[in-house]
């Protein structure tokens, strides 16, 4: 475990260097403790400088999705209060689920730095290369009915958006139910997934990647990242992932608690301005049939609602939708 | 193992007698392998005379729910075909759920003769005494969407009370959501949860508690059971719970295949003859207030619709309700 107080410690000091006899004051332990400590941090990808005279000062921190790095002025009052990070797993929400169902307290984040077998919607996988993207899931236990859950998916898109743009200034879009595309390309999934009681929800898994760094030759399905989108050049200038992880799980909190006090209505709005796709010519494939028609709307439920060539509006609540010329 | 095809042989030798030698041809087994699987189904509780010269006749089977009974002669083809059976469980939905997770044919159906944790609906327990009651869960797999969930449990209802009604003539009734009452005391529980994504059911876990023979002393919080209904004295006549389970398999799919193949509506008008409480004057208890109204219907989507003092009608689709003068 990494000692928070050192770390927390040698943060606040910034640039200057702090004496081994300080930090020992400041977290109650030995000297010797405090070498152990500091070589656990080193270990964790801390850069920590040592010097016999001056004493310690941190020059570089990982840029990991582990607990000390994303709760670090992470300003949330639930939802990432307890994380879970793993260096690699098979998915995040399918251990996030597991975990789940033996007891997660309602705000919990499981992070990973690579999935094996990332999940996408019905089915599908999620590309999820090691450290160069979020790929995280959020334990939700919200007083509602199954049916609201198209609510949860609708808010994590509009705070998913919202947080890209905020943190990059790219212009993240929504494409109904769960994409966030830049210039057309999808950067971003969402994976709302359920344990429920017909008119009791237990827990949501709402599961979120975020291709942040990752290159575009990486994800053979298609799709970019906000690196590649924002046309920075060279490895050596990555986004920070721990500061769009917090920006997310931030902005996600906010619109989670407008849904919870205010109810969707005063979230579509904002859905609306960010879609990608309204007004737009769109194909529809449900379980049984495919067409063509006009994307109209969203509806309070997240549901989409088509114009159809006849005039006749039509509410879709699944399948999947493509943009058509 | 239970050895089916020597099982089925005696079932359909009736009350003749028939040698080990004729077993032994129908069965493919020598006769010393002939004697060990007779002495296993007799520790399963099948009772088989053997007469050194007549040869082996089935005089007894059990009344357990155990695949070679529970199967015989049941007229389904999906839901039913694959059961797995246990003496005790903690709940029969959570172990359902469980394996249901790791892969189960849709249709599955799981039965115990004794639950620890009988699970009701919100977290309630479901009392299962050893022997006298149904406890079983199916696990289905419909296309649908999480909010077509109700659908289950209204189609579950009407298919609980048609089932007992055609096995002991007695007149049961449905309480919304998921209680089916005699004389009105409840009899039979539902319990349906789901695991699912936004727009897709992965699985549903279908669970069933009926009190076939189950005393009411047993039921310390209320409730009887089929038999006391019938006012049946004594311990010798019991009603048969393999009987009563098939019937409830036959009539499940048979209501659950009108459910896929016609929609609700076609069920719906079933549920309002069978309904104890439209019309009635109820109390309503949702998460957030409580509130008199009267029962006015059932809705397409298996929600209930009120109708205030006032006039105004409210749908509820989550809640308790209990009849009030």
């Amino acid at each position: 475990m990494i000692d928070n107080n050192i770390l927390n410690v040698l943060r606040e000091s910034g640039d200057l260097y702090i004496s081994g006899e300080e930090l020992c004051k400041f977290s109650g332990v030995s000297r010797a403790a405090i070498w152990k400590r500091i070589e656990k941090l080193r270990e964790e990808g801390y850069d920590i400088e040592a010097s016999p005279h001056l004493g310690y000062r941190l020059i570089g921190i990982p840029d990991l999705l582990i607990p000390s790095e994303v709760k670090w002025k992470l300003r949330t009052r639930y939802l990432g209060r307890e994380i879970i990070s793993y260096r690699r797993v098979d998915s995040t929400n399918a251990i996030a689920y597991e975990l789940a169902e033996h007891g997660l307290a309602d705000g919990t984040v499981i992070f990973a730095e690579e999935q094996v077998k990332g999940k996408g919607r019905q089915g599908r996988a999620w590309q999820s290369p090691s450290g160069s993207g979020i790929y995280m899931s959020c334990v939700l236990k919200p007083h509602m009915t199954p049916n609201e859950i198209p609510k949860i998916t609708l808010v994590a898109a509009v705070a998913a958006a919202r947080a890209i743009r905020d943190f990059t200034g790219l212009d993240a879009k929504i494409k109904w139910p769960n994409d966030i595309l830049i210039n057309g390309k999808k950067v971003c999934g969402i994976l709302t997934e359920m344990k429920a009681e017909q008119d009791r929800i237990d827990f949501i898994i709402l599961g979120i990647g975020i291709n942040v760094n990752t290159k575009a030759k990486d994800l053979p399905g298609g799709g970019s990242s906000l690196k590649e989108e924002l046309h920075i050049s060279g490895g050596a200038h990555n986004i920070s992932r721990v500061g769009m992880a917090r920006k997310m799980l931030e902005t996600m909190e906010e619109y989670y608690n407008l849904l919870k006090n205010k109810g969707s209505s005063s979230i579509i709005d904002e859905w609306r301005e960010l879609s990608a796709m309204l007004g737009s010519r769109v194909r529809i494939s449900l379980h049984e049939r495919t067409f063509d028609a006009q994307a109209h709307n969203i509806d309070p439920d997240g549901a989409l609602v088509v114009r159809h060539d006849s005039g006749i509006f039509e509410k879709i609540s699944s399948g999947d939708v493509v943009m058509v010329r």
